[in-house]
């Protein structure tokens, strides 16, 4: 038998991160079983049926015995109730880690809950698609993407050093940085996006003159990159917005000041200070194409000139 | 000698779209040769080299001279200067035309600088990319995009249909319908999602604890598909909110204000509200999806197992 870097893994949700994570793991061979749990009844079958896992359960605490890595993969608003059900049935030295898009509520939410000789290492891999459920999940997801350790004081290192491998071995970068800064981050980054973009398409639903119909016609001009994102899991993203508060209020404010600049200069015609915004904007995102974050094809149009 | 639609085609402005009307109406083999202008030195010499044009020239007068269809490819705050200066010029019965994002001030600064036996026919190819310039053109930019013509009650009917004809060639669908109601639609399917997305790349850009490369370090939580949009060029953009300036200052006004029921539910809390306006979004995506105007994929994370 081959030394893998975890005999066993519990994934607490089978949903689109649970479900990758089961797949990237497998197909790099670090982990010798899986467990899953899923209070959904079909997402269970559906999980055991794709292989995702060796064993299913309803409750999270069945699922985490013996394991040696526990990633929580529910929506954050659920963090709470799980680490308080899993505690006692946790392995002495077990690491508990989790993908949740907010760091600071999430530390507060699962810490006090676990017990002595537990090592708690928060994660957040920066990937997604607007696809929930495990059929949607891949392999390749992580692939090239940022996996953030967000580790406490009392994080033992080498608990920092062994999540940091098993996210490198399914294809991630790992960067550490404290729980406060990922979330500032992560705010105007990924929360204030989805935030403006479930708004907008709010605003265009809402249009007396104009049908739904009319705006999906003429969604290619900007308006269908938007629905992209808005398209998320709903209580995801709800239970995002309700812990990282004050982080997006803050982002929140910022945007509406800036917005409101813009909204003057169009309202008196000043051409100058529009122009000098929309050039700056061009710089930003150059440098996302120099840093390899996205690719630089003219995918807006979404043409076919280009595969 | 094959019958061509058009003997010669005048572009006027040989960027971005000037360049792709060029290779989609040469492949189509429906004119006989194409005249262009720019006021750029550069532009007119790649476009020349490429091929997009058989004669290129500086001034918009010295390239509409027998011309049967003449197409406005300039930003818009351009276009009354333009029309003034090549009436004159202009072949009795020619067709003038453009591509021009806002559609009632269009009507307003060519239309009365046009002479008798002149047929306008605004028209709005609801295509592009964030790229700009005669090497960023490409032939299959209009396939099964929208094209709306606007035409005004003077319009006769025998021109309209000439351009139909003409935007069909180049793979486009045709639509027409009043200029006010085109702005209207296109305020909120493409004039706010570019306001909204060059305000958010600002506000990244303000921001004192998080720097630009933190912000492109961690841009595929979302804010990456904003910059993309963002990236699009300054002065048609700037001409576009200058001459649509009533309808984008409604939509953004409306926007504002569900973007602050959006603010007070996370403020206070409001899981449920926020629940109820984040699931409704999905069902436009789904829309859009089944209306053809988008592949149903997860090109969220741009990964790398679909291609």
């Amino acid at each position: 038998m081959s030394i893998k870097q975890f005999e066993k893994l519990a994934l607490i949700g089978l949903g689109l991160l649970g479900s990758s994570i089961s797949l990237a793991a497998r197909k790099s061979n670090c982990v010798r079983m899986i467990s899953g749990a899923d209070h959904n009844t079909t997402t269970r079958a559906t999980a055991l049926s794709l292989g995702l896992v060796d064993t299913v359960h309803e409750h999270p605490a069945d699922a985490v015995e013996d394991a040696d890595l526990v990633i929580l993969c529910v929506p954050v608003g659920c963090f709470r109730s799980v680490a308080k059900s899993i505690s006692s049935r946790l392995k002495v030295g077990a690491i508990v880690s989790d993908v949740g898009s907010v760091k600071s509520s999430v530390v507060m939410d699962v810490m006090p809950q676990l017990p002595e000789g537990i090592h708690f290492v928060p994660a957040h891999p920066i990937a997604g698609t607007e696809r929930s459920g495990p059929e949607s999940g891949f392999a390749a997801l992580f692939d090239g993407k940022w996996c953030i350790l967000t580790p406490t004081d009392a994080t033992e290192s080498a608990a920092v050093a062994s999540v940091t491998a098993f996210w490198q071995l399914l294809g991630s970068n790992v960067q550490v940085m404290s729980a406060a800064h990922h979330d500032l981050v992560l705010a105007i980054t990924s929360h204030l996006p989805h935030l403006i973009a479930y708004n907008i398409v709010t605003t265009a639903d809402h249009l007396e003159r104009i049908s739904n119909a009319e705006v999906i016609k003429y969604s290619a001009g900007g308006f269908r990159d938007f629905t992209r994102i808005a398209a998320s899991d709903p209580t995801m993203w709800r239970d995002i917005f309700l812990k990282n508060k004050e982080a997006v209020l803050e982002m929140l404010g910022r945007f509406t000041e800036d917005l409101t600049d813009l909204q003057r200069a169009i309202r008196y015609g000043d051409g100058d200070r529009m122009f000098q915004i929309f050039n700056k904007s061009r710089k930003i995102r150059q440098g996302i194409i120099a840093a390899g974050q996205d690719a630089d094809v003219a995918d807006f149009g979404r043409s076919s000139h280009q595969s």
